[in-house]
Order: C-alpha cells, then structure tokens, then sequence
C-alpha cells in the first residue's frame, strides 16, 4: 500500500507513524483565523474563495452530488504537479503540496497533515474548516456526518489512485451513502477558462550519448517480458509519467522539477499507442517513432485525452492488460474487465526503469561529479560571506541554483531547494521564500538539501554545516547522524533484501542513545528523470534491491525549536566482494556516488569505530580522485584546495583509542606503563 | 498476509523467499519411487491409499464435485494437530507437518516444501503425485488443466484462512470453475469410524499461583476496549485455541505440545459462551466459569459444535462482532455479513495475550531459570558421556525430555526435539528418531533445540557444541552467529518498532562475510501456552514491539552436508535506559531470560568487539547470579563448577586489541614501547 496520497511517500516514517507529522498539538492548538466573529479575522494571506465553493455546490446540485471530494493530485499520482492541476489550490486557497478538500452544500473542509497547518491557518477563508489529520477513515467520518443515507458522494475517478477509491469504499461501506464516480471534474467545470491552460511546449528525444538504451531495445525488452509472463498479457498500460518518457527517451517541461510530459501508453504486442498529441513532439522525435511505421515498432499517435477510450475499445477483444496498481487511477482501472487484468504494484516499465544498466550508471555518475564541484563552490562561498553576514536562507538557494545552472548538461533544480538555517531545519521540509529568509549565522546549523538535472543524470544531496562553535550535543548528533549514513552505505547485504529491512543500521548510532528521525531514509532517483524515483528505496512498498539501483541514504536529525541535520548522498547498489559467497549470486552494498566532504567542525571522531574512519577515508579519497580532477579541469583552484583541506585523512588513532577507552586495553597499556615506568626511573 | 498455510511462519526467511526451503533441486530430482514399472516400485513405508481415494472419489461424485482440496490444519489454524485432524496423513499416508492435497477422479497430488520432499517419496503410494513446490498459484494452476470449465473445486471452508480461501478464489477467478464449499467434510466422510475419537480428556483451571490475572479481570479488559472501540462491537468471536485458554486460564491435553483443548468463544458486551462441552470441565474450572450465573460474569457453556448455529443466529442482530482473520477461517467468517463484521489481523485477546504484565513476566523468567538446570545439566553430562561414543542424537534428545520432567512444574517438551550431529543439523528441522539417530561425536559439531511446558511458563532454548578442535570455518561461523545474537539483543530502539526492521542486526555479523541463514529470527512465546506464540517476533506480519513481549532470538547458520549452528535465547521486551530522551515513552530493548552460556570451544573471542564482549560477561554475570543460586538449591554440586567454568568472564583486551590491529592503537603502543625501551635498556 501507497501511503495516504498526499503525504509525499518518502517522507514518512518507516516505524509506525511519522512522529514528524503527528498531530500531537492538533487538539491544543488555535487557529490563527477567528470565524466566530462578524466579520471574521482573516490573515491578508486568506483566499476569497466563496464565489468558488457557491459555484461547485450548483455544480453539484445539479447532479444530485451530496459532498464531492477533491484531491491534490493528478491523473498520473505526480509527485508535483501543474498549474492546470492545482485544483485544490485553487478551489480553497491552499497551496500546500498535499491536502484533499471535502465539499457539500452547507459545509466544506480541508484535511492536510501537520507541515501545512499554518499554511493553511494563512490560507483558507472561513469557507472552510481545517482538518488536522491526513487518514482517509477521518475523512470518511466527516462524510458520514455531512450527508444523510442515501446520498451520493462524488470524485473523479481519473484523479484517484486504485487504493484510496477503495479506501473511501471501504469508509462508506455499509452506510447506506454511495461513493459515485463522475467522469466530468466539477472544479474544472467550474473553473472555467480561468484554468490555465493545458500544456504546448515542445517534447522532444534525449540526445542519444545521454540514454542507456534505445527505445525499440526497451519496447522489446517489455515485450518479451510479457511473452514470456505466465498469464501471456497482451498489452501493458502506463499511467506514470515517467514510465512514458524513460520507454521512448522523451522529456518535456509539463511539470514542474520533473522533465516529463502528460502521456499514457497502450504498449500490446503488436502495436505501440502513444497518447501524446502529435503535434507537441520535436521533428527529430517524430521521426524517431514514426521511423518503422506501419509495423509492430510503429509507434501511434493518439490524442492525451482518448486514452480512455483506446483502453475501453481495446479491452472488447480477447486481451489480458498488465499495469501496476501503484500509479494507475481508479477510473483507467475501472475500464478493464477483472477477467483480463494482470495487476502487479509497479509495471514491468517501472522495474526496468530502476535497475539502471552499466551506461545510465556511468551517466549519473558523471553527473554527481559535476554536481559535487557546485556543492563544493557553494559551500567554499557560505564559509566566505556567511561570516559577514551576507547570505539569508533565499539567497543562499539563489546561490547554490546558479552554481549548478552553470555546471555543463544542467537543466535546472530537481526539486525546490531546502536551504535553511537554526530552527528552520528543524522543519524537515522548510523552504525559504523571499519574503520570509533566515539570515545565515556563524552561531547556528545550516541545512542545504538540494539538487539539479543534468541531461545526464539527478542528484540530490544534503549537507549540514556549522562555522562557528557548535554545542557538544550539536556535534554528537551530527556525528551520529554520520556514522548512521556511514553504517548503511558500508552494509553488506544478501541479494533481494528489502531495503526497509536494512534502513534501521542508518538510525542505530541514534537510537543507543535515546534519539530518532521522522522520516524514511531514502528514495530511488531517476536519469534525467525524477528526484524521487519509485519503486527503489527503504520503504515498506519499496522493490527489494538488485545491483543498479541508485538510492538516496539520508539519516537526519531534527531538535524541535533549536536545529536540524540531514547528511543525504546518493548510492549505486553495487556487487560486494566477500571472503565467503553463500547462495548463487554475489552479496550486495553501496557505492556512494555523491562526491562531497562532510563537515569536519561537526564530527566528534572518538565517537566513530575504526571501520567507521576506515570507510570515511576511502570515501574522501575517492572524492579526491575524481572530484579533485574535476575542479582542476574547470580551474578551481581555490575550491581545490579546499578540497584537499576537507578530505585530509582522519586519524585512525582516534577512534581505535575512543574505542579503548575503559577497556583492557587501555589498562593493559597502563599496566605496561607501570611495568616499564620503574625501570626507566631506575 | 500469512505465509502459505502449511509452513510454519517463524521458519520463512524473511528476505524474499527461504532459501531452506527453496525448490531449486525439485527439477533435478529423481523420486524414490518408481510408478513406471508394473507394479510400481515403492519403499516399504509407502501406505496403500487406493481404497480410500476411491472413497472420496464416491463421495465427490455423489455431490457433483471435480478436485477436492484437503488441507493440513485444523479448524483454528494450530500449528500442530490432533490425530483426529490429520485428514491429510489419513488420505495419502504422507504424515509431514505440512502440505496440501487434491483429488480428482483421475488424479491426485499433494503439495509440500523441501523439507518433506524425501518423507513424502518415502510414504506415498503411486495413486499421488509429488509436487514440490508451496503456492496456491501451482496448486490453481494443476487444478485449472484438470478440471474442465463449469466444473465444481470443492474445500471444507472450516479448514481454511480466509486469507487461504481468497488466494484460491484469485487463482480460479475467471476461469469459469467454481470454487464451492461444503460443510460436510468428505474425507471425514469415508475416514469414518476409522477416525480417531474426538478429545475427551479433563479441561482444568491454571491454579492462580500460575495466572497473571483473574478470567473475569481479563473478560473486563476485552470489554472495555470494545466499548472503547471507534465501531463500538458487540462480540468478540475466537477462533485460536490459545485464545480461549489464555482468557478463561483454561488449560487441556487436545494436542500435542501445546496444553490447549477445542472451543470457541463468542464474548458479548452482555454475556460469554464457550464452546467445549460442559462435561469435558474439572468440576473446579465448572465452577469458577459459573460462580455468578446469570449475569454478564456467567460463562454459559455449549456444545463445540454448535459454535456456527449459535454464530448464525447471534449475528441476526443489531450486532457488531470483532475478530482477528489470522485465526479464523473462511467457514465461520463467511457466517457474519459485512457491515456487522469488524475485522483486524488479530483479535484483541491474542493481542492482550501478547503483553505480559509483571507477574506473568516474574513467572517466565523462573520457569527459564529451573530450564537453565535441566539444560545446563545435559550439557555436563553430554561433555561426560559423548566422548565415551554412548550417545545418540535420539538418546540425547530423551535425557534432555527426562532432565526437564524431573524440574519443578514440569509438564513435558513444548515441542519434539531437535537433536542433530554434523551434517543432520544442516537442516534446520532435523529430528532424529529411534530407527535413524547419528551418534554424537567429539569431532562434530551438535545442536540442540528443546524447550520444556512449565506450569509458569514455556521454554525454547537452542545451544550448539563442538566438544572436539571446530575447523576455523565452524569456529568462525559459530561466532558471527553469537555477534548476530548479542547484537539483536543488546540493541536499543524506538517504542513501536517493527520486528522486522531490526532483524537484521542479527543477520549483520554473518552478511559482513557473504554468509546468512534461512529461516526467521524469532517468535513469541506464552506462559505456558504455545513455544509460537503469535503474534510477537521479527516477520511482517508481527505487530510492532512492546515492553511485556517475550521473544525468542535465534540466528543460525547451515552448511549443507556438513553442519548447522543455531543459537536461540529467550528474551522479554523491557525499557531502556538512553543518555537522551525523545518522544513521549522511553526506547526499548531486550533482556535475555534464557541463561545458559554459550560454548567457549566455538567463540573466537577477536572477532567480538568490546561493547559485545562486555555484554557476554554481564550476560554471564546475571546467569551466575540467577542459575547459580538454583543450582546450590537444587544441591547440583557438579553443574555448579560447570557453570562458574563456562561463565568465566572473557578478557575484553583481546577484543579490544583484535580492534586496534591494524590501527594506529597498535601503533601507538608500539611507539610507545620504542619510546621507553632504549630507557630501560639504558
């Protein structure tokens, strides 16, 4: 099971509830609104949104729809989305990321989880009624109270993943209400041609020195794979944008972050239909998929919008259609008799895609060396005007996204950068805006979680500096975030182990002394794709790991008020040598591909173990190697000398002494000294 | 989802499939048996079954049934099953703990995994193919070309998980077969007055010195969390036998190993039925289930068999009934309609069970200690007599029953022992029996897993010994599998942990060098109840970790055809103590109730690192402390030095100078040495 929709997945905590999104001060809290006045106190921030809420409740008048239910998401469970998607937005007036919105005639309500609360406090009107929790069952209750038996409760089914449609069926099960798909969107209905308008911009094919493989190769690889399936599926359906793009070496600009565009794919046996608009495709790709037409790798080009149609004509023949649950909505779903479906989680597309062969390896690769010289340039320029108080959180990010924009391949961020300082960090998911920025300060913690896309890779990385003094219980939880990064990276592992069994060595230097993180530990990440790239990662719902997958390791921790530190790098999951081989295929372990020295003003070295420095020197090393002739091509020297500076070997005495300290070893040592002592003063 | 019925849950690997239990010799096989010839070729343990197929086949035509599944359990998913229940064992001869067959009128099959593959070779006659392999989905698909569409698969839904039941149900769907239940189980049908007679002996109350509360106190306990319960149930409905004795501190002798008996309960917010036939009561149990008739305190008490009708018609009501679908099957299930119907994976009684309050905890740790005697006896006297070639694998495994019988409250093993020399213990569920037993050896390795039935508690204790010179492999191995069991039990970890995210710390020690094992880590335990006691351990499907759980902790290591290593202690789930706090209740860790050490002869000491060799000696200081003194009272002189010997504490200088090898530690002294050497040779 996905997590609830609209709580980004990787987020989450992997051990019963995100502590960080519980609504522990959800009953003590106020309301920054006060609707009990006349008229009531609204922050300027608020949205007028009555005009809005009177239109879609004639909406639904009209069609006998007692409470309609809207999400955050789009058609393809997108993990950003566009403007032309943002109906939440734009219905209540809150731009959270991740919310869902309950309407019926007399009342309306928006549920979002605790990251958004004040958010949503600045945003909403007296419309509508904030809802702290995110559970679909509390949702459902407040339906049940809202509507008498026997309405109807409304949603378009093309905007709901499989799982949450059953879940609201599940929530109203029995009660006498009926849960009642309509094709055509009320809010869109409503909203007129005020909403922005559906995506133009140009798609066109990665360069081919850029991808793993062609897309006929990987339109045959499916193929066989399906042949070869033992229920011989005749089709395979995509939803996922991604999945679309990576199949046919395509990219786009529709969403934010993410190079995709809006697709379906209807891949069978026999044909390829892509759903796409003809006219949006670069020339160059045009032809590259029109090449072998008529045949079976002729692809065809259909409209975005009758994909519905082509799959509800497709599934009268005598055809089995194989599609993964996780990215699939409701209302595609619906169209195929049980009889021909063969569901998995994630498509055969999406497995392909997360496994990445040898040249999409070296491609990221490469791209993390280039994107370490901007992290690198960035961090030697916050140790130079942070002290003279010139950055603030905003310019900061400002910063970091210009260095990389100038690094060769670049396509801009991957994600909206977290740049935060002090207690900012102790939000996981802070970002700054110009308005409201935190000016960097030699006396606090500052956290950078940022990343680019390059043509030939996305990166993701997160360091957390210090430039003053930090405090002893500062620098002992950077340091144990540390040696919890280093722990997984270092793991030798079995091969088809699930990396949610794996993720708690990155939290165990933590955990001996009585603290955690509240969210998961890592996520996939995609070759000019997206940042967080299902289904490879630490979570429950996450594919086992196999040699070629990227991951993000990203331990943190999070003093509430005070700081916050997240270490993340990116890691190839790669074949591990050792002494004994057990089973048919080699043990797995990491090969940590991001290339950025941590903070030696945060680490306390006498708490690391031998193999712990042991590890970190052969990382700094490799850093040096490839990082250091990087910055020497583009003529960095400065930022080469702090290179050096920053991965100087640590001293392995240190740590094997900490480790001594207290034990024999260390009486033996004294004991030795008072053996000896005598005869030298003899 | 549980594992497939058949194969006791705590075996499967948790990493992907059990590598144990892997089919991947099932192609290459050859079976003992040969039905080419005429007559067939057939070992002398082969039972003839033609008169009883042809029986049930009788019996299938006369309801119009094509395949008739016969499954290996019971009614309420026991692991292990009265005489009266083997169906399985009756029909095919085939009498392995785990396995599913199906008849049709040309056909029959059974389905079993690796560990069974030779038992069944051995014990079926030609009428039955072998499959080797476990899933439902073969199961389907061998039924699919034998039945022809519109025909009738037929299965005793009161035999079957729900779970088991949907799986068939998936298998078949669409296919045009119909998946058809029938209460009137036919092999008991055509067994007839063959079968064993049904469990009549005496039901007895647990005297109070052994319970941790009253029945009463604990029916109030259920009661006032379904009246705390969001969906308000009425009734709670039991299926587990465990359930049933745990809540009324019942105990019987229905099957073996576990002191458990037949019933039902159905507890309502007004009233309590037990279903198990009044005269089957000691008069004191009688009385104390109906002291205050009537009244909401009044056990009523039925027939066993009439737990259906009265189901049926208790569900003809404004009612809600809770239960968990671990434990009950599809018959009883499908009695209740969906909107009264409140299901979770286990019912709050097995979840009350699962936490034990203090004096339930006080009980299983004595019951451990009077254990540690018996076990620590036959140790000694393996050490004495083994090298004297007068011991067996079967022999040893009778001391160790008799040692335990002769301890306070003994009531017998809480399982069949496994006792295995050498390669025998490179399978994991080894048993020797009288006919085929190994002679132990100096120069073997041997491993014993027992566990005894106290009155206070159950016991399940595994050490493995090597009296002679353990290569260096075996040596090594043996003390990743030690590394692997301190590691898990020393750990410290959030409040609500998932077994299964933690697991892998005992696996660890052994992954470092390419090794692992096949099966789980560990499984709960009762007090004096079942030695599997679910729904604790470290699998998915075990609910999160609490102070009050008790757990066995067993990783192992099995070299195929030469030997096996398993190391399992019992240990409770108690509070730690952490240099920080955060989050609302305090972390977690273990402490280890089974307190015999380890064998000195098998630990390669500069493998452990400090902090694991100062937990062996505090683990070794508590046995000294809690044995010792038992030891004295029980006047066993002898084991007493034993014990001192084996407890010796280890010096933490060789592992901490195994540490500093090859670190600049060494160096450091070495310099030092170099330093003051010219001074003293001065």
């Amino acid at each position: 099971m996905r997590p609830p929709q609209w709580i980004p997945a990787w987020l989450l905590l992997l051990h019963g509830c995100a502590t960080a999104l519980l609504p522990k001060a959800a009953d003590s809290r106020t309301d920054i609104r006060d609707c009990s006045t006349d008229p009531p106190y609204l922050p300027p921030t608020a949205t007028d949104t009555t005009a809005r809420v009177a239109a879609l409740r004639g909406a639904m008048r009209a069609l006998g729809v007692q409470a309609y239910v809207v999400p955050a998401t789009d058609a393809h469970m997108s993990e950003y989305i566009s403007a032309r998607d943002a109906r939440l937005g734009w219905l209540t007036g809150f731009t959270g990321s991740a919310g869902t919105g309950v309407v019926t005639q007399d009342k309306a309500a928006l549920w979002t989880d605790s990251r958004y609360w004040t958010q949503a406090e600045r945003q909403l009107d007296c419309n509508w009624e904030l809802q702290r929790t995110t559970w679909i069952e509390s949702i459902g209750m407040w339906i049940l109270e809202a509507v008498p038996v026997g309405g109807n409760i409304s949603l378009d089914p093309f905007l709901f993943s499989i799982d949450t449609w059953n879940s609201y069926r599940q929530a109203l099960q029995g009660s006498g209400r009926v849960l009642l798909p309509i094709d055509t969107n009320l809010v869109d209905q409503v909203w007129g041609d005020q909403r922005p308008a559906a995506a133009s911009s140009e798609i066109y094919s990665l360069p081919e020195e850029f991808t793993g493989s062609s897309w006929q190769e990987k339109v045959a690889r499916i193929r066989q794979e399906m042949e070869q399936h033992m229920r011989h599926p005749t089709a395979v359906l995509l939803s996922g944008l991604e999945e679309t793009a990576w199949l046919f070496n395509l990219r786009g600009n529709d969403i934010p972050y993410n190079p995709v565009f809006y697709s379906y794919t209807l891949l069978t046996n026999t044909s390829i239909r892509l759903f796409v608009g003809e006219r949006r495709l670069a020339p160059a790709a045009r032809s590259s998929l029109r090449a072998a037409c008529p045949g079976p790798l002729c692809v065809e080009l259909h409209e975005y919008e009758e994909a519905p149609a082509h799959l509800r004509q497709y599934v009268q023949g005598n055809v089995t259609v194989w599609l993964g649950t996780e990215y699939t909505t409701y209302g595609l779903y619906s169209l195929i008799p049980q009889e021909k479906l063969l569901e998995d989680s994630y498509s055969p597309v999406m497995l392909a895609k997360a496994v990445k062969n040898t040249r999409e390896q070296d491609l990221l690769r490469a791209a993390h060396v280039r994107d370490a010289v901007a992290v690198i340039q960035y961090l030697l320029w916050l140790e130079k005007t942070v002290p003279r108080g010139e950055v603030d959180e905003f310019s900061g990010a400002q910063r970091m996204d210009a260095l990389r924009q100038a690094q060769e391949h670049s396509c801009g961020p991957s994600f909206q950068s977290i740049s935060a300082s002090g207690l900012n960090a102790a939000l996981a998911h802070y970002s700054p805006s110009n308005r409201s920025s935190r000016q960097l300060s030699v006396d606090e913690m500052y956290l950078a979680d940022t990343g680019g896309q390059y043509l030939d890779g996305t990166t993701d990385i997160t360091r957390t500096v210090h430039w003053g003094t930090p405090t002893p219980f500062q620098k002992e939880a950077y340091t144990r975030v540390l040696m919890g990064n280093i722990d997984l990276s270092r793991l030798v592992f079995p091969p088809n182990t699930a990396g949610r069994v794996i993720e708690s060595f990155a939290r165990r230097p933590l955990w001996d002394v009585g603290l955690n993180y509240g969210h998961g530990t890592g996520h996939g990440i995609g070759n000019f794709l997206s940042v967080h790239e299902w289904p490879v990662g630490f979570q429950s719902n996450n594919v086992p790991l196999t040699a070629g997958m990227f991951t993000s390791i990203e331990p943190g921790y999070y003093q509430d008020g005070e700081f916050g530190i997240r270490i993340e790098d990116v890691a190839l999951v790669v074949e591990a040598q050792t002494e004994h081989q057990s089973g048919e295929k080699p043990f797995l372990t990491f090969e940590v591909v991001s290339l950025v020295p941590y903070d030696r003003n945060l680490i306390d070295i006498s708490l690391l173990s031998p193999e712990q420095v042991r590890y970190l020197n052969t990382y700094y090393e490799s850093i040096r190697a490839r990082v250091g002739q990087e910055l020497q091509r583009q003529q960095l020297q400065e930022e080469y000398d702090w290179l050096q500076r920053s991965t100087e070997p640590f001293p392995l005495g240190s740590a094997a002494a900490a480790t001594a300290t207290s034990t024999t070893g260390t009486l033996a040592l004294t004991m030795l000294l008072s053996a000896l002592l005598p005869g030298l003063q003899a």
